[in-house]
């Protein structure tokens, strides 16, 4: 760990431990894990979760981080600062529902040509008029370097023989941003676009899991479940939305625009690089910029038939793919359905082995020319529990 | 409100206060809520939720059944009791993540045909291999009583003209049950069908709410999402499964004979008869015995691949409908996709308009030839809020 992109524009909210001691909320700067209720003498930063000071809301969020850059530019106190190796990174925050998108065109695209090779059109007739995306399982996710047990589960091997019941052999990723709700809605309102920024907490970076052999056999009619359900890790530094307003960058044009409520013209995206190491080489750099559906648009759909969002909702993008072969953001896409092996280091793969890690970061311009860096959502395959 | 069903039988758990009071867990005897922490002096029961009894797990659940059977055929002190009709019922227990399944060969074929005309087999390949599902926003769980805003969303008016923002004008029920996790699995761990009844705590009555026009847009290829996150009504008394284990039945004979793991042999189904007024007329009667998987199946199936399970988790069975068609379970196969409206008292309907009422109410078999209420799961439809 360097101290690169964990400067002032940063100043990410966590939460650690020393050892097995209580978990408190952080921030980093640079190597320094910094005790944000011993710095501010607020017990809010007391509490095991980021979950009550998220809470308090947007006006809150932006003094607590006007407070933060004025106090250290000057000075860190030794009370509030604990060297980074010597933390534990906990899950941020106690996520309350979790919901995961699709809004990547190149992946959309790519994933209707591996899927539906006969249509003519890879996307669906709803792609370019909402951003499409499902509910996950909340008490799945997992802070970075948690280990991932190779799932089981129904897959066909042969479609004669009918389905087997047995280890994932195609597991996989998703190189995703993920982002934290800090405040909600009452059921039956709606979050116009124009307020996102006031309700959107933060973002980390998100690696969706993802054993395809299950989830293809299960997904018809109603979407995927035991294929993602068993983890999704996210990195556990939570970067402020506050801190991405330089990271700001216009969507792709839409076309068709989308109806008013989506409101294309107000929605941002982000100009965030992302890359994926696999055993520790780089096999993919997706550029989240070219995401064709914005974070507030992700909100305001959510929204708009008046579902209440809570503070600890979490929203993932879904696969962050690029135009170019190696800035795809999954392996099925990377490998063209396990066709085409990517060259790891002297071996090949196709999709996850035992004992593989896999290490996502992410980073983006913040004020002053500092870079912003996400921290990294890492996970090792372990093998199956075996069968009893 | 009769004292039919609530008898020493049933004993089902709830949450309840005076007016605004402290919300405290209870239980019913006839017309008497009866507050638990005051009967058994124990802090656990003035919690406002279940969770932290649930947690406790089985045998905690035997123990204090037993007790207040004791108790109560003997005496309910009056510092105890409250009258019903004094009291306020609440969400009786935090819900964790949330999955609807889809478990009726009747509910299924049904929408096939109607979604599929074309298709020979009405259902899909993966079908009776596996209980589908998928998951649903917890926050949208709200108990029996609480008005329903009417949606609105994207959907397809004519589909030439592209999709329409508006009031969803195909707003259907599903008439479920709700099966609640005690206690949970550690992630990667599996919980067998032989040893599920010692993780459901109980069963409710389940209304999932459903924009048939909102879905049929957005549900390829990732499943549903606005169509049912706007809100979904549970019954307030959660029924132990220890009472309903009178009510245990046979499940269908499982042809296929699904893979080991879903162990047809052991699985239970339960002999519940369900009932669904439309201000005030009974439409439909479904039948839950004739559920083809069984809630034990949905649990084994829910962990199979390791993801993790907890107290408060809510999975609810799909919309239960029987062969014939006044036991159908929704509005879409009632009235076979609009085309056949029914009659409500001296009108007749396909969908849900505004002002109207609903109420789906079951029962079972309990011991002493006592039959076991599970309350109510209502709602009433609200009109859409203004479009700006």
């Amino acid at each position: 760990v360097t101290t690169d992109g964990f400067g002032l524009a940063n100043l990410p909210y966590g939460v650690y431990s020393i050892a097995d001691g209580p978990r408190r909320v952080c921030t980093r700067l640079g190597d320094v894990v910094v005790d944000l209720a011993t710095l501010l003498d607020d017990e809010v930063f007391a509490e095991p979760t980021l979950n009550a000071f998220m809470a308090q809301g947007y006006e809150r969020w932006v003094a607590v981080r006007s407070q933060l850059q004025s106090m250290l530019a000057i000075d860190l106190p030794a009370e509030a600062a604990n060297a980074l190796d010597q933390c534990v990174l906990h899950l941020p925050f106690e996520v309350a529902d979790y919901v995961d998108f699709y809004a990547s065109e190149h992946h959309a695209s790519n994933l209707g040509r591996l899927f539906r090779p006969d249509n003519p059109d890879p996307l669906q007739p709803n792609w370019k008029h909402l951003p499409v995306g499902y509910h996950g399982r909340s008490a799945s996710i997992v802070v970075s370097g948690t280990e991932i047990v190779r799932p089981c589960g129904q897959r066909l091997v042969a479609a004669q023989d009918g389905p087997q019941f047995g280890p994932s052999l195609r597991l996989d990723i998703e190189a995703e941003m993920g982002f934290v709700v800090g405040t909600g809605n009452t059921r039956g309102d709606r979050l116009p676009v124009v307020d996102a920024h006031t309700h959107l907490f933060g973002a980390v970076v998100f690696n969706d899991w993802s054993a395809r052999d299950i989830q293809a056999w299960e997904y018809v009619p109603l979407g995927p479940n035991l294929g993602k359900s068993f983890a999704s890790t996210i990195s556990p530094w939570v970067v402020p939305m506050l801190a991405l307003a330089e990271a700001r960058f216009p969507i792709p044009t839409q076309n068709p625009t989308p109806l008013s409520y989506l409101d294309s013209e107000n929605a941002w995206g982000l100009d965030v690089d992302m890359a994926i190491e696999w055993n520790g080489y780089v096999v993919s750099r997706p550029p989240y910029r070219d995401m064709y559906w914005s974070p507030a648009q992700m909100l305001a759909h959510l929204t708009v038939n008046g579902a209440p969002m809570r503070t600890g909702d979490l929203f993932a993008s879904g696969t962050v793919s690029g135009a170019a072969k190696e800035t795809r953001g999954a392996f099925i896409e990377l490998t063209w359905g396990g066709a085409e092996p990517v060259s790891v280091g002297a071996e090949t793969r196709t999709f996850l082995e035992d004992g593989d890690e896999i290490v996502i970061s992410a980073s983006a311009p913040g004020v002053n020319g500092e870079r912003i860096a996400f921290g990294e959502a890492t996970g090792r395959i372990l093998p199956a529990r075996p069968i009893t």
